[in-house]
């Protein structure tokens, strides 16, 4: 039987979210056991489901459709119609989960300010809302690690507002799409950062290569309330072996070989900064992300990602006068050299 | 490389959701080429939802991850908080759905009294709202077919509902989780049956086969509407091209043959009459269901199920006193001869 | 001090919504001691909740703006996001408080046949919705008494339903905005009728006179809860003891009088058969309304209506071919008489 | 006939809602002519909507219940569900209203840092949306003037912001609970601080004394697909002209006495100032408002509340350390002279 070739065309570095399946995956797909999810039916996602809840070192977890449904289902089951949400302002639900909170659960986000995901304590506290007619309840606090900025926020600093949480008897939930990479960076086991937390969710697609699906992770009663929230919301779905069976690799194999991802995003940026008026955050250099500006004034981003997808590579426009690139499995060394000379060869205009 | 067994090990009578995928579709699942789908780079869902616009002789389509998903996407599509919607009151939207419109979309569904998902049009006419400082506005109208009773509602039905509709100038959602089989039975193009709506839903799994995945189908700007939506509520997926490979199939291929699953659910029907104290529903005979009842007083229906999961067959538990099975691609004739003779052995205790 | 004329211009026999206050709410309401409600600091409005909780037989009342608000108030105090309500079709909350349920407190209504508010146990039963996964959570039943219909619904009613709520486990809430008019007709005490429901609202406006509010009772618990959610709502209001003032002279002298208003609408509909054509719903004569039909080929109610504005009467434009009339404080024996001849001399035209 | 005493018992320095109406007012109330609202027949009510309007340079107005109610009615009505509302953090909309646009109108609010209601441009445009899948839209701005912090938003700020909106194509709506003051502040009419917003929300309430009732301004059309909604919420009233008489007064005197309050504020202001170990916010002396702190040690704010109230005196407890006077009709220079010496006998047991 002939299956799809196993390497992408492009060399994307657009997101993490781009990769295909591994040959490994892609075989494990096809002998899955499978069965109707809806009815619990399903070995292999039950499998996966008793295998992300014992990494987190939880009780029980569901698998969704999507990291954003994994989260918006986190806080629809948390909170109540009316609530306040605490969150760093720069979080991934605040900013690219297009305002779903106030829509699904009908709770405020209340922003804290925050540097890459951390937060200071003293902010958090001026937010929380005491009971008084005029204030609605604070509900939640929502935390990402790692952060989308390319930081993983510390351990610490996790530890302070579960704490925090925990004394006004509130719930804290992760967004964990890339807790994996956190817990590589912090060289600790995922568990040891849902320890400060209620519920975490996590991606097994984005760099763990499966091609779609998340995890979202908590007490048996959490998870079982969620189930029928899934479902309301129209992620129940039928034969999810097939991509289950893809997330079991994701989470056993693919979870061990991320160091490799990351080398290879420090690599990155530091051959960027062979190009003159490239300017690179070094600072945000924790994970598979490298951020970077262009300090050339007649520079333009279309132009130049016109360019690259014409040599075979793909990146995406900057946001904020920010450029952002990922590395993952499909990025191997000589990907990245060879987007450094692409790269060299189209600014050398500028200097000329 | 070896591949699942191609045959599940149950006769599994309860619902045509539980059918796993063919060997082809699994094949064709392996070598799809597949993309990023939420930056639209997956070239087998953008041809899935071509190909599935074509067939109901609409502009566009959009995956998603089941057909409440579809559903209630449409229904949040087409309408505004507050909104009133006509529906049959035996509809799956309103009885089956989690009362997610509610949630999702905050409109109220106004039941409409229906004989198996057909309607009067005075019924209709009465509930529909005039414009009033009392009154919220009527918003949507929608209808099921097949329907979940085994019954097609026949495109008169359709027509005049369509017809209201548009003189009133609201929107018709047709939820047509099984609309070949409609089609099947009326012998004619789904698209003939989708004439008389402005968006229909319909499932890729279920009786077609496909593990996961609807579409919802629609103009193209409802489409481009939809799309925005389905992200705010997490189902946009990343490499969904493994899905709508089976799910072109399906397509293709899995609706040209539905008129067997008809048949044998009248085979099924036919040979039911054969055990003593079962009472089939003839009227409802449409499609790839049979609903009957058992009259006989000391009955046990948890009984009868245990009994059967020893011989390998799995049947649902009666819902108001009605048992329902459903036949599809996996459930082959001698399956069904093998039920009756099983069945008649269980039935046997009765009679002596 | 100059009052305003105590007798409207009008003979308004649209709906007792329209009636003013008599003089001596007016002059309680400028002898009123007032204070910051909000604080809690009204002793008018205070003394008004108490008294209208010892009415009903519960523990606690709150004063709301209109009857709209208390029952939207009440089904957002008891229920959850997605849950289902059951209420007769033709109730108030369903067919005239413009959806809000839906957008307030996102439930769906889900309607019951119903007699003039009346409903088989039967259809409530069918309805309930045991625990499944695909089912919203059946949270609340709604009756109405007196019937906007003209009717009131018999005790007998009201105990089977609140007895199947206790089996069930589920709250009762009672749309009493005219419960004293039920009261009245039933020959009971309105705690008779509250006894059946665990929260009610009822109007010390309409046909008790008040300018402007209403009432929403039940436990102490329910009403902190509602005071709250009130709050939210924006119904906090300030010197709120002036209409209270007005509410307290409806509570405890106006309910006394209701029997006169049911008097004249009987004598209004014996009246009413003396002209030709004209047919009165004899069934539907318990409270202080009168519904009639008028069975002329030529007639138009825009011009009928039009001749008797001329003459200083306002009744409504008829709903489905129906009029209504609706007796009150301000409509006595004579004026129904001048409304009598007035209407013969209209209708005189199509007899020649 | 007989009057409430014209004069409140206590000297009540907690906020301007505790105001209770005029001799003037309540001769006006028990004088109005008055009509059922619903039916739009109440001519003071009608007359108070006009001139509010013409006050404000908009189109049309309507009455609601409450500062709160208009506020959320003009959220709800400008934007749909999803969108996200930029507001300056400590606005009364975000700080003191329960959470309620979460609930009514499912937007989120997206806080601007800001200095007592002012903000920087640049923290708008860094907030603002641009079409995005992930994005949700910006759907409206909401400023406040006064600001409840003391201050008055300069009319540049107001202009910049809604040069802005503008721009963008967005609306923005102006809390002016105490517009009236802040005209008295800057020497201009409302009218002038009204042209740089698309809707506004006045008090009649507060310092203007009228009991109770807001008006929520802006075009006609936008006028009545509010009226529409304020049925949905609860706030459709009766024969609200007796609070509209109130409101008129209000609306057409005690708007030029402001400036009174204001002086008292500052005299307030200045003789605390003689006080040891208390520190005015010198820099929020715009209104009719007095923020201090108490830098003493042993110092009890419950205990000192309790000596007040012992001498008729009623202040609240602080809000993060710092206690709010305000100043009223009610509150005449003897009042404050009074509150100062008492302040002056309990504060001397600290300096023994």
């Amino acid at each position: 039987m002939k299956m799809a070739t196993s390497h992408p065309r492009w060399i994307d570095l657009r997101s993490d979210t781009v990769t295909i399946p591994t040959q490994e995956m892609l075989e494990a797909m096809v002998q899955a056991e499978v069965g109707d999810d809806v009815y619990g039916d399903d070995p292999t996602v039950n499998l996966l489901q008793e295998k992300a809840a014992e990494k987190m070192g939880k009780e029980a977890a569901l698998f969704v459709p999507s990291g954003t449904f994994g989260n918006q289902l986190a806080i629809f089951t948390h909170t109540q119609s009316g609530d306040e949400v605490l969150i760093p302002e720069s979080n991934h639900i605040l900013e690219h989960e297009v305002g779903a909170s106030a829509v699904i659960s009908r709770v405020g986000l209340r922003p804290l300010p925050d540097q890459y995901g951390q937060v200071d304590i003293k902010d958090l506290e001026k937010r929380y809302r005491e009971e008084d007619l005029h204030h609605p309840r604070t509900g939640l606090i929502c935390m990402e690690n790692a952060h989308s900025s390319g930081k993983v926020v510390p351990l610490s600093n996790l530890q302070e507002v579960y704490q925090f949480a925990q004394e006004k008897g509130i719930s804290v939930h992760l967004d964990g799409a890339r807790i994996f990479n956190a817990a590589t960076f912090l060289k600790v086991k995922p568990a040891q950062i849902a320890l400060y937390c209620d519920s975490v969710m996590f991606c097994v697609s984005k760099g763990l290569c499966a091609p779609i699906g998340s995890l979202l992770v908590g007490t048996r009663s959490f998870i079982e309330k969620a189930r029928k929230n899934r479902k309301l919301l129209g992620g129940g779905m039928r034969q999810v072996g097939y991509l289950a069976a893809a997330g079991l690799i994701a989470l056993e194999k693919m979870t061990k070989r991320l160091q490799e991802d990351h080398e290879n995003a420090r690599y990155l940026a530091k051959r960027l900064q062979e190009i003159e008026g490239i300017k690179v955050a070094e600072d945000r250099l924790d994970i598979n992300m490298v951020f970077f500006t262009v300090e050339i004034e007649r520079f333009s981003p279309p132009e130049f990602i016109q360019f690259l997808e014409e040599k075979n590579i793909k990146i995406n426009l900057p946001r904020e006068g920010e450029f952002r690139l990922v590395t993952h499995y499909w990025i191997k060394k000589e990907d990245i050299d060879y987007f450094i000379e692409t790269g060299k060869t189209y600014f050398s205009r500028y200097y000329t």
